[in-house]
């Protein structure tokens, strides 16, 4: 079965929405990592017994040996896919080299539109009628990778970002566990006629 | 009842859906210019027995000076509201410091994603899976101005630009008219909290 690593620093409703969706079923959850240690998701994580691990910057030389640590883990792990869900690090390159299209994040816009942090904040400030989730595989750039799955919703009224960011987030819960079963099943391709896009066999 | 004048360069199809939607109803087409002497949409204008007026670049000292002659044309026809239906030339800022907050667009893309020419060839090689078009209100820059309507579809599997368009045609049709009765209406305003964001009353 195909071995999912998950790394995460907050809550862990996603890595919820993947313990109740995908685990034993499509692929298994084998580890979870943080960088914060007081996480709340790792608690989710151990009550599914799935064992957790925090790698926190500060013991660390710096960032990339941090990174390099995380990635030795899941190797160890034999992870096949990695799933960033609500992870608030920027991975290193390096990090992202030794899992080529097999770092998998869900971001709350309709992307290229609002990359980076505080996206469902800076939708509203724009003034944008339609909200969305995107979900990527990870490359160099800032929420830059290919698009597996994407949904939109028309919030026309909307103006208070966490309200968006609620109902955004039932969303994120239902789009990535559908992309992880997706990659699990070998589903997700390079189009050899654009390879910034991807096809996605139904 | 409010006065509309459209700005057009091509086929006129947006033109089209505003005389048959909103014209004689919710506000009048008093005039329609075109920068392209053999434009089709001009003849759309003819046969509803609406005047037009071509404005080439070449017999003007510059640009400014073909907006500035645009612009008194459109204030000596008392227009309320410029419609830009699939007009091609970037209009300058002193002909939309005459219009404030009063000349609309429309965008094949969820605006603030892919501004500017070949929008819905940008969103496909991206590798997007929600296309959408944007209404706007229309200032210095290029598509960046307030929105007023977005609406969104689902083309997970679309990856031919024609066949995209085509379909973001048809929302475009529904999208304008809708656009501009609204603010024909006076349901268009600037929300106090946030002027970069519009409130539209229901």
């Amino acid at each position: 079965m195909t071995r999912i690593g998950v790394l995460l620093s907050g809550r862990g409703t996603n890595l919820q929405a993947l313990l109740d969706q995908v685990h034993g079923a499509d692929a298994e959850i084998v580890c979870v990592a943080s960088d914060k240690e007081d996480a709340p998701g790792l608690r989710r994580a151990r009550e599914a017994n799935v064992q957790t691990r925090t790698f926190p910057v500060d013991s660390f030389a710096d960032r990339d040996a941090r990174d390099a640590a995380i990635a030795d883990w899941l190797e160890e792990e034999r992870v096949d896919i990695v799933v960033l869900a609500g992870y608030m690090a920027i991975l290193s390159p390096q990090f992202i080299a030794r899992f080529p299209d097999r770092v998998v994040n869900v971001h709350p816009s309709l992307l290229p539109a609002f990359p980076g942090m505080r996206a469902v904040e800076q939708a509203v400030e724009y003034g944008v009628r339609v909200f969305g989730v995107t979900v990527h595989l990870v490359d160099d750039g800032v929420d830059s990778g290919a698009i597996i799955l994407q949904r939109a919703i028309e919030l026309p009224e909307m103006s208070d970002p966490t309200e968006v960011h609620q109902l955004l987030q039932g969303i994120e819960h239902e789009l990535l566990p559908e992309a992880v079963r997706l990659m699990a099943r070998g589903a997700v391709s390079r189009d050899p006629a654009n390879p910034r896009r991807l096809i996605v066999a139904p």
